[in-house]
Order: C-alpha cells, then structure tokens, then sequence
C-alpha cells in the first residue's frame, strides 16, 4: 500500500452528526479544501516551533501538549452507568417529523452512518411504538399462557429468568422500513431510508420450552398469538413452524443487560428474520390456537398491496436486503482519492452469503468482504475499497443469501409488487456522488 | 418438562442490585419465604375478583390493569440516546474502596452477576486509568508512528477512519482481575472478583497495514511500544509477531459506535488475548523497535512473582479462564429446586472449547452448554441445570481451550507461583452455598 493513496480522500459523516451549518455552506459553495486547510492549521499550530525548543529541556507547558495530557483527568465511575463522548452528542436517534399525528405511535430510527459493525448500541436501537412506551414495573408483569394447552400458566418474571436460557445475535427491522422509498420520496439519509433496523445480541427462554411446559397441543395448535401490555395490546398471529425451530425466544436480556424501557423491558418476543411489529414489547400473553387471528394489525395494517389490487397477508419474513451506510445520503467527499465503502446486509431466511458492490449504477460488481461472524439473521458488516476519480458515481450493494435469494433491483420489486405498498421493501439502494462530493439518494430501475 | 420442577427455585440478584436491606435482613433470619408470600400476595392483589366481574362487562380500571395497559406511553425519542429502566439502576460500575489512594488511578468493576450473553454494554465496561479519564477531542487527537520505518508519519483521526477496517468481538481483562484473590482476600462478590473483564465487539485498522504503509522494517523490528495521550503516557511493549498475525487493531470503534471516552475515546489499541495494560488508551504513538523498551508499567508493576523469589516479565496473555456468575457470591437461594447455572468462559489462546461444571466442590463434573457463537478470543457464554437439594454445595467451572490447556485448580496454581503475585490468576473459582441459601466466595485448593 502506497500511504499517500489514501491521503487522499477524505468523508465526513452526514450533516447532523459533526459538520456545522458554515461547514456545510463552505463546502458547498465550492471551497472544497476548506476543511482540509482548517486541520492543516491545527496540525501545524501543535507542531510550533515552540515544541522542537520544548522537546529539549521536557518542558510540557512550553510543548504545547494538550490538557489531558498535562493533568489529572477523571476519576473511575464519575459515571456509574457510562455515556458516549460529548463530541459524538449528534450521534441520535430522530423522528421523522410530521410521520405521524402522536409521537406515541411514531418512529425514531437508528443513524447507521455512523455505526461500525454488527452490533447497534442500545440507546441507539430504533424505536417504533402503537401506543408510546412506559417502563414496565418488573416485579409487577406477568406472562400469561392460555388457548390450546394442557394448563394455563401465569409467569413472574422470576419464574422465566430462572429458567435455561439461550443467547444469540440477530437483526430486528420493521416491516416499513424503507417504506417512503415506494412512492420515490427519497428520503435523504440512510438514518431515514433504513434506520429502522438494529441488531442485537438477545438472551432469553426459546418459547418452546415454556410451550413444552404448559403442555401445547401442537397437532391442533398451528399457530400463536403474542399480545403486548402496551396500551394498544398489540398482537400479531406466529406460525407455530417458527416458534418449534427453537429459534423463538421470550427475551428479557439484550447486549449483555436487560431490555431497555423503549424496547419492551421486561420481556419481549424475538423472532428471528421476521418484520419488528411480530417481537411484541412488553410481552403479557401467548394463546396457542388452530387458526390465524387477524388482528387489526395483521388485517388492516402490515399487509402488502399488489399491481392487481389484491393484497398479501402475513408476508412476515424479510428478505435478503443491504444498504451501504458510508459514504452514504447527507455525507461529502471533500476530495478524490480513497474510501473505504462500508455496509451492512441481512436476511430473515438465514446467512449472508456475498455482497456486491458497484460504484457506476450496475454495470460493474465487485465483491466486498464480509466481516466475521457472519451469522444467520444477523446483520453482515461489508467493506470494499474504492478510489473515487472526482467524477459522477452511484453507489449500490446487492446481497445474495445462502438460500440463493439475491437482492432486487426496482425496476425487478416494482415489476412484482407495484408502487403502492409501504413494507417490505428490501430493494438496491443507490446513493449518487455528483463533483462536489455530495451523495444523495436516487432511485435507479 | 414439568413446569412444578423450576416453580421450587428463586435466585436473586447480588444484594446491591435488587435486594434492599429488609429482604436481606429478612432471609438472613431464616424466614426465607418472606419474599415469596410477598411476590404471591402482589399477585393475589392483582387477581382480585372485581377483575372476574370487570373481565364481562371490559371496563379496564375495573379490570385493574397496570397504567401501561391502560394509558398513552411517552414519544419516540423521548430519550435521542437511551438508557436502561429505572428499576436497573442498581446494576453499575463499582470502584472498590481503598483500592488506590487516587480514583484517578484506581478501577471500575463491571457486575458481572447481572450480564447476559456475550457483549458487555458499553456504559458497564470496566476501568481501569493510571491518571484518570479526559475526554479527548478527536480534531485535536494524532497518531504517530515512529523508529524502524521508512516514514515517521502522524494521522489524524480522519485518516485511519477513511482505511480498511475490521470488526471483531474480544474479551478485555486487566492483567490484575481476581487478583485479591492471590492472598485469599475472598472478596465478596462477582462483580469485585473477576469484574475487570468486558467483552465487545470492537472495529478499526488493523496496525499492520498501517506500519505496512509507513515502510515498517519487519526483520529488525521485532517489537512495538504504545504510548497514550493521558497523564500517565501508560507505555507498553508488544511483540511484532502479535501485529504481523493481522489481530492488532488501531480501534476506535466498540459495540457499534465510537469508543467510550473512559475507555481510549478516541483511539485505543486492541491486542486479543492479551492483559488490558497493552490496549493502550488515549492512543498517540507506536514506535518501532528491536528490543523491548522495559518501561515502568513492564518493569515495575505488571510482573509476576514466583515462589523462589524471581519474577516473570512481559507474561501478557490471558490463560484459559472461567467463573460462574449466577448464582454467586452474595446472591441468595430462595428455595430449594431447578437453577440454571450461567457463566463466562475466555481464553487469551483461541476459542474455549468445553466448560465442566461442578456442584460438589471438584468431586463430580459435568459439561455445560456453550453458546453460540464461540469466538476466538471472546467471552463465551455458558450455561447448565442444576436441581438445588438444599443442602450445602460448593459451586465451580472449569474451562478448557482448542490448544488443550485446562483452567487449574488454586493448587496447582500455587504450587507453580506461590502466593504473591498479583497478576494473571486464572485458577478455578469457588462459591459456597449454604443451607440458608447465601451464597459466598471461598477458596478450594
């Protein structure tokens, strides 16, 4: 590797996380080494003569070293319960204004431009609500079992973390996600465009076994009903198939510590590779039973509706599906040169198997790598190298799963499924670069 | 399954999490069902018959449904960077007291007894400073890379961002965890125990494609020293052949998002498999060299004592080790009956490949489940059922790793290091349980 290859270039992150209003202005009236120049100054300023006189007599005042340094910092646990950095305080989760009448029934979606690897950070998961959230008095919710079993059971929460648990990493995205990108609203960052997808890793009881318990009838019960105890009792019908995989959990644990207040704590359902709204929060009721249930939510909304006019039902799984985060909508490349693009892919039918990169709209694919541990519903982390020539690009990744499925283009999804449907839209993202290094986000056929 | 078997058991959290100093009072006198007809009465409360009357007529407060079930919750994004429950805030970081004169130089253990899974959250990961904690602006921050190369370069934040990265889970652990335990202290719980240890799943460059691009000369330069941007300019040296193998990272991402300020915010080196001196914070500087630097934090402190009076020097990875988190040491047995026993197991050499569990304090073993995923040099997961007779029991585990090694016993330990070491205690840990149900750190040779 040659280093000044990769002096190059330079991308910041999109506008809400670290450039300022001026930043912005500067760069896009043009003055593209604006930042460059500024650094350039700082970099110099800190290597003053004043430090090749200093480095002699050891003197760290006259060295200009900076204060931490030079001083006693902080002692441990100022913060029993850490906190990120104050210059990462742009990294948040945001609401869509106007989305919604109620913030309570709202969205706030995760900034995946600025996450690394598989795992999102709890206070960054997405959050999607019918009825806003509440943090549930553990000592006071119970898990109710009922319909076709030989006993029905109430649970405390004692009762169910003392029982064998399992651990495991998966992906969690809303059946919406994606959705504005139907009607080509073209939201403008990947934050929007994506950003309700997380991924964690969940600690729970597989369903199964306190099915097993209760003594299910599973000839008879081919499918369940999950309720939550938020104040719009959500519930959403399972096929029993998922929950006798073992892959069901009743989860009560997410990366490494108990759910968080917003994301069903006490207990909530995970189900593996299947649309958010069926890993009911705040879990208070399962009822086996013989037939699906069609709830409002599962009759009314969540529902896919196709070019004749008839509409798909319990669609739940989500297919294979990616997105590259970086460079991505909102960002700016301040020079030619090198980046390294990253991205994340993910499918509900099991691994990512390979991820495609192009840099010129879908004439050339590369492959990128995968990052280990590539798991099974989980999200993949992908790189790929790319120099960019200063020229107009448009960036996509297409992902293939071990299935065979491989990720649709729009003008393949809208073939199938039309423009009028909200979920389940897992079509190649495009984000073009114009000469100004701007990405933005484009719809291409 | 028969659900009666796990109904006899209830495990509570160590006494500072949950317990207040009534309960424990009041199973400290024996009346050790006094939180169960507690639990029961809430729940009688809950079933009162105006909820059979109201379940005709489903009028919700007569119901007396829980506020959750009956109101709206709050917006989305009421918090933009969430935090756990209310109801958890017992489960943080803890300083032991009088450890060190200075919280500066002092450390933050992570509770153990309350974590799930693998990932440690980010705002539980444990400290450990030498001249406390800044929180270092990255516009300001630099690395240098200096000695053996052809280059002498210094990158600013935004260029090692725009390289390649990687991301990788990795357990840390202060080369001093369970280091009271060397002079049979038997401090009383997990969390002070072995709590100097986190696991996360960490992203950046690897170092040797960063000397790769300064021209490092690999055949003379057999060693690296790290140096951090704090007070304490915590110097380390690190073999080359750890870099060449491509496992060191210059990381500045962890669990998804930038680094903690408390732990390197910025840039921190990730060494796997090694003690967390080396993961040198704060990250400024890496030169290389062709012999070890023997500075202060390798010559003075970070060594190891051996029964004839000489010291081991530079002994850095971290032996195959595990610990039994629940139950542990000041948790409590409510009841006789089923336990599911859960644990961490961790290896500075690889993967773990087995973990045995005892209950009988060495006499019989049993292999416990591992879970998914067992990575290299990562924490792993385990867990195994026990049916508590009420009888006194001596709970402990055993973790073996893919090159064979085998977690010793305090005996074996001594006999090769004696007693006074500080440093790089694995042996297998013990927790005795009594007949009233307390459960406590004891040693067994």
């Amino acid at each position: 590797m040659d280093k000044n290859e990769f002096r190059l270039g330079r991308v910041r992150p999109a506008p809400e996380n670290f450039l300022t209003d001026e930043d912005i202005q500067a760069v896009q009236a043009g003055r593209r080494d604006f930042l460059r120049k500024a650094l350039l100054g700082a970099s110099a300023a800190m290597l003053a003569p004043a430090a090749a006189r200093a480095a002699s007599d050891g003197d760290p005042a006259i060295l200009n070293l900076p204060p931490w340094s030079t001083s006693l910092g902080m002692p441990v646990a100022s913060h029993p319960y850490g906190l990120p950095s104050k210059y990462e305080r742009g990294l948040v989760r945001r609401e869509s204004p106007g989305l919604t009448r109620v913030g309570g029934s709202s969205v706030a979606f995760t900034p995946l431009q600025g996450l690394f690897g598989i795992i999102t950070p709890s206070g960054l998961h997405f959050e999607r609500h019918h009825q806003g959230w509440h943090d549930v008095d553990p000592s006071a919710h119970r898990l109710m079992i009922n319909g076709l079993v030989k006993t029905n059971s109430v649970f405390t929460m004692d009762d169910i973390m003392r029982l064998p648990s399992v651990s495991r990493v998966h992906f969690i995205e809303c059946g919406a996600n994606t959705g504005m990108e139907w009607g080509n609203v073209a939201v403008p960052t990947v934050q929007y465009s994506h950003g309700m997808l997380s991924c964690s890793e969940f600690t729970g009881v597989p369903l199964k076994a306190i099915l097993d318990m209760c003594g299910a009838d599973y000839r008879k019960g081919r499918f369940i009903l999950a309720e939550g105890a938020d104040g719009s009792s959500m519930t959403r019908t399972i096929p029993m198939e998922l929950v006798e995989s073992g892959e069901v959990l009743v989860a009560y644990g997410m990366n490494g510590e108990m759910l968080r207040p917003e994301n069903g704590y006490p207990l909530r359902l995970v189900v593996p590779g299947v649309q958010g709204v069926s890993w009911v929060k705040w879990l208070r009721r399962i009822e086996v039973g013989d037939k699906p249930w069609a709830t409002k939510d599962e009759a009314v909304h969540y529902m896919d509706l196709l070019p004749d006019g008839q509409h798909r039902q319990y669609t739940s799984v989500q297919e294979c599906k990616s997105v590259i985060t970086t460079p991505s909508g909102g960002q700016i490349l301040l020079d030619k040169g090198f980046y390294n693009i990253s991205g994340m892919a993910w499918s509900g039918r099991g691994k990512v198997s390979r991820v495609d990169v192009s840099t010129d709209g879908g004439i050339n694919w590369r492959p990128a790598r995968l990052e280990t541990p590539v798991l099974s519903k989980a999200v993949t982390r992908f790189n790929i190298d790319w120099v960019w020539d200063g020229k107009p690009a448009i960036l996509q990744s297409r992902a293939a799963d071990e299935t065979g499925f491989v990720q649709p283009g729009y003008g393949q999804l809208r073939a199938a499924r039309g423009t009028k449907s909200i979920y389940h839209n897992n079509a190649i993202q495009s984000w073009k670069v114009v000469e100004s290094g701007e990405v933005s986000n484009v719809q291409v056929l």
